[in-house]
């Protein structure tokens, strides 16, 4: 496995500040990101991979965490020493996204907690921590961000941008924002605008959080575990199916703690987040994710999906109950020339973190077709 | 419309209480119950009609709420003074359940909050509300509880027991603890046994009452509305699908209230639940749909509806997200000589409380079978 390494780049500046697109500004943005390969010297053999709502910029290989990169990234704690990037069956040498060839960046999205300045970072006015007072955020701010990380890289090309669920708004939106800089997109799972079906689940999900008085209005210093977990448990349910567990559980009980063995599992993955991912964050992140709209201020979504110059392989997950196969198709429909491939698969939503084989059958004619 | 009256009636004493499937004794069971129609000579024209999570006994016709019954039953005070009954439009003269030719009856299960013996009843030890001491309920108790009732009703034969959900949960049961009783079942959109998927979201919905700081392990006084607020939400999102909200809210936002019209639709629905509902019974009551297993005692599922000898005809809802349709079918699939159909409806697992053209066109032709 190749051995990779988060860094961190400060960008913007008090003289050119990032301008939010809800209006709020940053004079100072951290970026975490992992580079995997070797960008070419006219910088255009470079693949962007982007993230989901809880993920991070360790897309691949094994990082080794050390302590200087602790006190930068404290949530990386919750990782074990040596642990494969959460993409590793797709990205490295000869892979879908073959790093032989490709050279790979993914950077953690503006708002998250894993080194990129969100909530949880402490460059605030006076050098605190933002908590809940963090600026509203978009997914086309990401996207932003992620440009100017690209430009200070050197990379002049994307030959695509890939990625599932919010990582495909994001590809979505380099398509529309910068048509020049992208050659292909690869949607996976995900929306052009969020459905009013996936913003039930984030209002859920918000409030269980909120409900939590640990929370203080964000402004809690232990963290409101037992909401965020709950939290955790409900998007759980809505990136698995009903098959998936019952393979996995059936009617199975863990005498030891009185209940379902579903019941301790969904309890042990709430409670795993809660070590590794920061309560004003995942607020921040699933309203980014309901504010996602591309087609705003550019004439509605089919406009937007008209106007796409690259090419796309829009990639649906035919048991998927968060983003379902029938949006992706739409997706596909909307834009000149697109591509769909459906994965088939049981787990739902998060066969787009397990389907590496239908995966790279797919991504990687794509790619050696462009 | 018909005129409808819930009415109470004791049953069991200190000499023969009622003793539940899990240890638990109840030396006084209140039971409220509507009937509609009139019982023939020979007792043999009955129907039971068995009522979901947070339904009750007012299944039809318009019940007039007196001040008699609403100290009786404080919880009928969240209903409009003249209700339709929550399945109306399947019950009354010439309608599915014909009132004209049948004896209709429906009461609300034990455990729950309308005027049954539940945790908010005051038939406790003193005469004390029972709270979270109320002992725990199985499917099979609330089935015997009925059985009690229909003896004293005066009833020897029922021509079916129908119910969706936790309703075809006691259809079921009914089938195989009293086969001499009953001529035929048609359980909608149900569950032999709880699969680990609806489980998973039982478990969701108890924690949001749980992580309510006002639910004081369920010796509140002041109801937990947030947490069952939240709890009934996650429940609304498991009862309809991403198209039926799709179509219903789109990406309208509400204004006034600076959120999407699906977020103050899903928080509308969860207030609504916390001025109807008990959060003790709906901790209680998705305890015993989770430890629902018609095959407990009995050699499995399996050996359970292969005994069965009434007649069945097994629903399924296309679109059901809990309790999916190949889960009916499989139920269909395992009683001998059952039947299956499969409403076609956008609207989930709440089709069975809105398909009522369907309902009645299954329905009507295998009552006339019989």
């Amino acid at each position: 496995m190749i051995k990779s390494k988060t860094k961190l780049k400060e960008l913007y500046s008090a003289q050119a500040p990032l301008y939010l697109e809800k209006g709020g500004r940053l004079p100072r943005v951290r970026v975490a990101y992992e580079t995997y390969g070797r960008l070419n010297a006219a910088g255009d053999n470079a693949l962007l991979v982007c993230h989901a709502l809880t993920g991070d910029a360790h897309a691949a290989g094994l990082t080794s965490v050390d302590n200087t990169l602790l006190r930068q990234i404290p949530l990386y704690a919750a990782k074990k020493k040596e642990l494969p990037g959460w993409w590793d069956g797709l990205i490295g040498p000869g892979k879908a996204l073959d790093t032989e060839r490709y050279f790979v960046i993914c950077s953690n999205v503006l708002g998250s907690c894993y080194g990129t300045s969100g909530p949880a970072s402490v460059d605030g006015d006076g050098g605190r921590e933002w908590k809940g007072g963090f600026p509203e955020v978009t997914v086309r701010d990401m996207v932003k961000v992620q440009k100017k990380l690209l430009d200070e890289l050197g990379v002049r090309r994307l030959q695509t941008v890939i990625g599932g669920s919010l990582g495909g708004m994001q590809a979505l939106e380099w398509a529309v924002s910068y048509p020049r800089q992208v050659r292909s997109v690869i949607p996976i799972a995900t929306a052009a605008r969020h459905s009013a079906w996936a913003i039930g689940f984030s209002h859920l999900m918000r409030q269980a959080i909120k409900n939590d008085p640990g929370w203080r209005e964000g402004a809690y210093t232990v963290p409101p575990a037992r909401g965020l977990s709950l939290a955790r448990q409900i998007g759980m349910i809505s990136y698995r199916t009903d098959i998936s567990f019952q393979r996995r559980f059936a009617y199975k009980k863990n005498a030891e703690k009185g209940q379902f063995e579903v019941e301790s599992y969904l309890s042990y993955q709430g409670d795993k987040l809660v070590e590794r991912f920061d309560a004003n964050s995942f607020i921040l992140l699933t309203e980014a994710m309901d504010s996602h709209d591309l087609g705003r201020d550019r004439g509605g979504v089919e406009q937007a999906l008209a106007s796409v110059k690259a090419s796309a392989l829009c990639v649906g997950i035919d048991s998927d109950l968060l983003y379902p196969a029938h949006e992706q198709r739409e997706i596909a429909g909307g834009i000149p020339g697109a591509r769909y491939h459906e994965i088939r698969s049981r787990h739902g939503h998060d066969a787009f973190l397990i389907e590496y084989d239908q995966l790279e059958k797919i991504i990687k004619p794509f790619l050696n077709g462009l």
